[in-house]
């Protein structure tokens, strides 16, 4: 580990910060009482900082990606809601997705036979697992196969293979920006069977409303089906977060297919409620 | 208006910006265009900023009330919902609201006969209304009687008057810390008639869970039916933010009472969902 300290802390009265830059215009400063793990990987700089605010965070090119606090909100949402859309989910792919929160809330549906976790960074894996037990829950189920690639040459090769695929990366800036154009969306839909269905995060609607309106317009343009859905995760920027669906037969939430007993976002009433949209939201769409 | 630089801000590198501590562990920082407005009233410290990320905001004591941007989520919610409930609300209690922006909403309500709004800072009003157009709308309906003295004065001495109350208030520390108590709640009771209802902000469930749960618990042991809501008010802390109703009949909002043609946050299935809480949420209460 390095013992030099990361770029992207900063010492204040004899504390240590993380300061994260929204738009030039809004930081926003944690408090951090220990560095945990700190490398550079051949794609970012990898950190697990122990914060006072929101206890263990992942951090990558020192932006917060997860924290022990709310991580589980953004992964129970990216996960739950397809896997309630789809009548028989089976083969699931998971594109990026390191922290390995959403895998870890896919196993908890028996009738899942095998989840691809296609990750570029090995590196976010092992900080995770070893570090981020919160968010990871040291992930050891048989049906999680980790493939260390390229999450768009991965599914490039693929056709009529999986039901659900899972687009879970960090912000469309450096690694992560192919995962949000069109070509890659065609990839996916070619790598879904007849009534396979996909979501991604699509960003904040305040703070990156033309990324989001782009990326509904984009699936939308793709698939029968494109429906957008909404959670509160209070580490991201202004809290609202956007996820969208795109399917190529229908977007029918049943809540009745909610597994999971430790649930602490989701639930029956919000699979359904979480597809109903502020005012703004919907105009910008 | 003061010419000296408020203590709330502070230059680096040759910008303005106005710092929110949360717990110490968390800050957020809004860069600053303009100082529009800075007063000390006989309450709290005054100010209407000229933010780059949130446009025009009122601070009181240099934390952030309501923005141009995102201000008019917080006032749609705590009176487009209540307002949703009741069948024929004509007499309206609010108490604080010196933005003027929860008024404004509930004058979209022809039916609505009279509006009483006891704010105690005579200056939170003169700002809005002429410094802050985007959320007090610079109010003018006759409709509306100012009233600047203290809430839990001027409502101890109503009963039933009021069809809904709407408590709009600041965080519950300072001049606001009283509109959280028991005996406060009890005063509103008396001033409701038979089958009217309050609602009152009740903050965020992620940093003040302690603060929502007691309100929630005190508002249940005085009414007959209480219930949470939820709206995502992006300048709060975490986003997240809560809203408790206490009813002295029901609690059944129909969406077809809805209002307005120009709302930007809630519309009619927003106003049955937002209702549907988190599971953690659920637990806390």
């Amino acid at each position: 580990m390095d013992k030099i300290r990361p770029i992207y802390l900063s010492e204040k009265n004899g504390d240590l910060w993380l300061t994260e830059d929204e738009r030039e215009n809004l930081k926003i400063d944690y408090r951090i009482k220990d560095i945990i793990y700190a490398e550079q990987s051949a794609f970012q700089y990898v950190m697990i900082l122990d914060s006072y605010a929101f206890g263990r965070m992942l951090a990558l090119d020192g932006i917060v990606q997860t924290t022990s606090i709310d991580g589980h909100i953004y992964n129970e949402m990216i996960s739950h809601v397809p896997l309630c859309i789809h009548p028989h989910p089976r083969q699931i792919l998971i594109i990026g997705g390191g922290d390995c929160g959403a895998a870890k809330e896919i196993c908890k549906y028996d009738h899942v036979e095998r989840i691809d976790l296609v990750e570029i960074d090995k590196l976010v894996v092992e900080a995770c697992q070893n570090h981020l037990p919160e968010v990871s829950g040291r992930l050891s189920d048989p049906r999680v196969h980790f493939i260390f690639e390229d999450g768009v040459d991965f599914v490039k090769n693929k056709a009529q293979e999986y039901d659900v695929i899972i687009v879970d990366s960090s912000d469309p800036i450096g690694p992560a920006e192919v995962l949000f154009e069109k070509s890659f969306y065609q990839s996916l839909f070619k790598a879904l069977k007849d009534d396979g269905l996909m979501v991604c995060q699509s960003q904040s609607p305040i703070f990156h409303a033309e990324i989001m309106r782009q990326t509904h317009q984009r699936i939308s343009s793709i698939f029968a089906k494109a429906a957008l859905y909404m959670a509160v995760v209070p580490t991201y920027p202004g809290g609202f977060w956007s996820f969208t669906v795109g399917s190529k037969q229908h977007i029918t939430p049943d809540p009745a297919r909610l597994r999971g007993q430790d649930l602490l976002y989701v639930n029956k009433p919000l699979i359904k409620s979480c597809f109903d949209l502020p005012q703004f939201v919907l105009n910008l769409l």
